[in-house]
């Protein structure tokens, strides 16, 4: 459980660092990349949470809010020195959305959910930090343009809800749909696969 | 009962095909036509329902989900047969929001809502799912553009808060408010008639 | 109790001019301009009580959304009147802020938040509305482009819970902090004061 805790803050704080990058990238102030980091981290799970008609969890643990604060920070005196991490803040992110996306199946499916609905869940966990953040920056989000990113969670979320009809063992089931999350993703950018385009 | 379920079902379906259709007009891969078909289909209904403290139908109900994926299938299957039948998505676009925006007038009062909320509620079940839909497209939301649309929808919660107070009965009453916004937006295309914009 | 009451639907009509006069100059019909009214006007506080899983309070309170009518139909029928009215506007807002922003820290800690989040929440309160304002219009968020605004309602938040924390009685610390955030803004205004930019 412990280990669980850690890396949920760890994977908060990763994704309050894309977003203050990103925020950092449009020229916009440090409130505003503070901003833009902190409903990237929390945008996903919160709007899980809201429609489970839930708490999101860091309304009453400080310390998501704290995490975000230190991936801030890190965005803001580290700058220069991410862009060159580049490579490695790719597979951080890779693993977080693997993260994310199998403890949103679990939670919504152990507070009551269709399983279909659980699998839309995982998901959004995992980009709709994302997608907020892309759309106050202006932007059309990142999961519409590149290389398969919602898919790869999609396909873990499906898997591990297959795997969950099948009995398998539910830690065993979260590391293999999490691996399989990454490892699509991994193929993804390697090779440029995309989606097709429909009437392109 | 069965048949107000069906045309929640078939609604859901068609809102969801608007919304994938917009995807695939702006060369958005297929997982961003589903996407945007699921935001649209849910996104007015469920922003509902959590302004009345309430989890979204769909969260414990896999059917509205499965109507969407079967909406977004049509809109990849048959993406150019549909632009043939612009005519007649448009009529069911203008049933869809009459029904959407009763059920949620009804829905809001049945949650002891005021009953001025429940008018905002009537219009947003049917409008915000597009509103969404057109900020994702990174578009000013096309009912901020075109001929009366979100109007139609309040002329018509208004008119059944109003029939409810003189103790009209229920079902005449869903019947004949949805019929209104049904004519009012044929009226409105018919004759292009829109409203004035402030200091223009 | 019936002065924060008064002053609260004030402020909400307050908000609500501001959101239907930028509707008005981006020539957005009278309902678009009634729509962005509206949810500038109740976007901040609705996003708190969601966050805390309570029901907003205007879908209770019909008065609230009276106010928001009476705000809009002011910047519909004095739109130019308005205009020449910018420094009271701009005072009112600068109250206004303040005013929201201790309102929602207070409900915040009142429905058991941890004091981080009642800091978030606050200035939620405050400028949330703001963001959905300019996110409609299609513009890079206000909060992110100009003077010190969100921060100056940060400080005020932050102000309140550490004078909370030295047992400061609530009406005097509510006073001091909401004082400060109107300070901080006109002094911000007044000598054209912002935030760094990093990697600018």
């Amino acid at each position: 459980m412990n280990i669980i805790y850690a890396i949920d803050l760890l994977g908060t704080m990763v994704f309050a660092i894309s977003g203050a990058m990103a925020a950092n990238r449009h020229g916009i102030d440090v409130f505003g990349a503070t901003f833009t980091g902190f409903v990237t981290a929390i945008g996903g799970g919160s709007l899980r949470d809201v429609f489970l008609n839930l708490r999101p969890v860091w309304v009453d643990d400080g310390n998501y809010l704290l995490a975000i604060l230190v991936g801030v920070s890190i965005s803001i005196f580290a700058n220069r020195q991410l862009y060159k991490l580049a490579r490695t803040l790719f597979l951080f992110d890779a693993l977080g959305i693997g993260f994310f996306c199998v403890v949103g199946v679990q939670k919504s499916l152990a507070y009551d959910s269709s399983p279909i609905a659980a699998i839309i869940f995982g998901m959004f966990s995992a980009v709709m930090g994302g997608v907020i953040r892309d759309t106050l920056m202006n932007e059309t989000p990142l999961i519409f343009r590149k290389e398969i990113y919602a898919t790869a969670c999609l396909s873990g979320a499906i898997l591990y809800v297959l795997l969950g009809l099948l009995s398998v063992d539910p830690n065993l089931n979260a590391f293999i749909s999490a691996a399989v999350i990454f490892i699509i993703r991994l193929l993804a950018v390697r090779f440029k696969l995309s989606l097709p385009v429909v009437g392109g």
